[in-house]
């Protein structure tokens, strides 16, 4: 099964080399009103989802990404949307430069080819990672979490629809009718049909990938993501950035898991921030002086630095300065998405060099990592990769290029 | 012992991170001084690596690619200067946005961290494949070829008196020190060290490397490239590129394998070409129309079509029209360099959008397929992989990014 789908993602992608922009554009805003129209049966299959869920007792933070409703139903539509609005992001002109021997060298952009995308429990993903890939004319086969299963199916339909409707080969968009397991190794292997894969879940699928995968991966690691609060930062900024950072939405991988704090201003800081999260609701897990600065706050176990709560839980370390949380960010951290809180430029700079993440903020909240908010229209998740892509992959992360020379009988000498 | 070189790369790469480019430049630079000093000991041995291969009867390719003389060997020197005279690829804001919220967004430019690489006779390879990676702050580990491993010993020892006289960490550029071929799996496997692998060799290197990285690939196949001659072409043009792209050089990977013929055009180009061709000193394989067109051809088979010669040799096929020429070249080519010759610039440019492959010429030499002379300086090789780097893989390909956004205190709604 698996190789048949390969093939005709192959065949649909050579076709959809050839689609223009604005028929993609057709596609995907078709799709969106198929979305609409379709929306009481997404929800049904939603339900269905969500019952075997609550029944194999899901974490809240796993239902709350299962979870659709009309205004999320509406959102993917809008989505959808959007994504069609962007601008075309192939034979776009990256270069172009003349050689002195009168050659002129152009690097254009093109699709990557076929896309395979494994992903977890957030239905959304399917029409959004879809999306992404038709936009920049690639093919995609899809293998969602069996938890999503129905929703996705659904969604899936939806976008076949907006593919049928514009003239497009409907097997540019393939989603694997199973939740076999089996199904993520073969996809892993399948590098004849496939030109990367895209993985996004928790540490079992990313240490799979590792071992399995026969393809070019763009990898999204988890995100262990840190606000460090600098010995200059602003007591009331400090506040607000780190509760949104943590708790905005705790199920997203942008969310802040640890807060750092500068020794130098610990005691005007920690006792101040970290009262206002336990009051909102989250556990703070901190270090022995945390522990003495906050009367509310439990011990934190080594495990706690590398753990991804995805949950209102937030661990809390206090460090010698900017270097030590340098260091524990580059000990513990995933390479995902760190905040440095500090009214000092100098110290923001300092973080910038010495932190080799994905992306780096001064004063603002870790949850603007995602590529909506960074003005993509949309993402397919945040690449902790060093490889091909970085930060948040849109539909311009998802092409590659090839150089265009154009010659007067040139030979080279 | 692979473990404890990994290590060490990664520890070295960490410090060059720090490093400017001033510092890395000077180690180029004091590199090549070190080649010119030692070339007498290069040359020495090289001798043994030659007189090695010509006992083991290796083809004129292999013994052209291997063997060093005082030119070549001063221009291994001058590569190096030239590499630390470009500009510096590393700390370059790619892009820069504002966001409606007042964030301001950068893409800035980073090292890949370590990469190895693994490639085969060449010996300069040694020296321009370590110097680019310098060049992009990344720590390399390199693993050539059996034959030329003397000469390459020598040439990484001229590069670790350069780093050590610029006061870089001298693990910033290690050699395996053995021609034992278990060190090409451990380094395939080695994804806690190696952030990437750039394997360069023939079809038994890329199929390991299929088959075996667990590190991610800037992949390198085979080049079968293309000439097509349209039936517009002028046959003086036609006659030139086709002897340029074959003959200039044969053992590299930009030249041409196959030449392609319309048509239309076979009587008046076929003979003119093919004979010049074997007045060369060329074999020429044709089919049938081929044949009955030029006496002095051979019969080509079909396992011709996918054969790398990189010696006097070439295939040449009359086929119908444009779109046949280019679905020959998708059913045999590996996707490296095409070129298409022709008067038409319609007929070039529905070659260019036909033809999916890395480099694609109008009216210019294959043979121009190469990093310097695309202007970077100098390159690693050709990528024929999607991911990351297509085409020549210089300095700027060796780089990924992250991002930097500054704020002040913005929180996500």
């Amino acid at each position: 099964m698996m190789d048949t789908m390969g093939a005709a993602a192959r065949l649909a992608a050579g076709e959809l080399a050839s689609a223009d922009g604005a028929t993609r554009d057709r596609a995907l805003q078709a799709a969106a009103a198929a979305i609409v129209e379709r929306s009481a049966e997404i929800l049904a299959a939603n339900d269905k989802d969500m019952e075997a869920a609550r029944s194999r007792d899901l974490s809240p933070a796993m239902l709350d990404r299962l979870v659709l409703d009309a205004a999320r139903i509406e959102s993917i539509a809008t989505g959808l949307v959007a994504i069609s609005q962007l601008p075309d992001p192939l034979g776009k002109v990256l270069a172009d430069w003349d050689r002195p021997n009168g050659l002129n060298i152009q690097r254009v952009s093109v699709p990557l080819g076929v896309i395979g995308i494994i992903y977890e429990s957030r239905p959304n993903v399917t029409a959004d990672a879809a999306a992404l890939c038709l936009k920049s004319g690639n093919a995609v086969i899809l293998r969602g979490g069996s938890e999503s299963f129905h929703s996705s199916r659904v969604i899936h339909q939806c976008l076949v629809n907006g593919l049928e409707e514009a003239g497009i080969n409907p097997d540019a968009i393939q989603m694997v009718p199973t939740t076999d397991r089996d199904a993520v190794g073969y996809l892993l292997s399948m590098h004849k049909y496939l030109d990367v894969v895209v993985p996004r879940g928790g540490k079992s699928l990313i240490k799979r990938v590792q071992q399995e995968a026969r393809v070019p991966v763009i990898g999204h690691l988890e995100g262990i993501c840190h606000v460090y609060l600098h010995a200059s930062a602003d007591v009331n900024m400090a506040t607000e950035i780190t509760l949104n950072a943590k708790l905005r939405r705790t199920g997203i991988c942008g969310a802040a898991e640890t807060l750092l704090v500068d020794a130098q201003a610990a005691d005007r800081l920690v006792p101040v921030v970290c009262n206002a999260l336990i009051e909102a609701g989250c556990e703070v897990r901190g270090d022995d002086a945390v522990q003495r600065l906050v009367p509310g706050a439990v011990a934190a176990t080594e495990e706690d630095w590398s753990t991804e709560y995805l949950d209102a839980i937030i661990s809390v370390r206090v460090v010698d300065d900017l270097s030590a949380a340098t260091n524990h960010i580059s000990q513990y951290g995933s390479g995902h998405t760190e905040c440095i809180v500090a009214s000092s430029t100098d110290a923001a700079e300092q973080f910038f060099a010495g932190v080799d993440s994905a992306i780096l903020l001064h004063n603002a909240s870790t949850q603007f990592a995602d590529g909506g908010e960074f003005g993509m229209g949309a993402e397919i998740g945040i690449a902790t990769g060093r490889i091909h892509a970085r930060g948040p992959v849109g539909a311009e992360q998802l092409t590659s290029y090839k150089y265009i020379v154009r010659g007067s009988g040139q030979t080279r000498p």
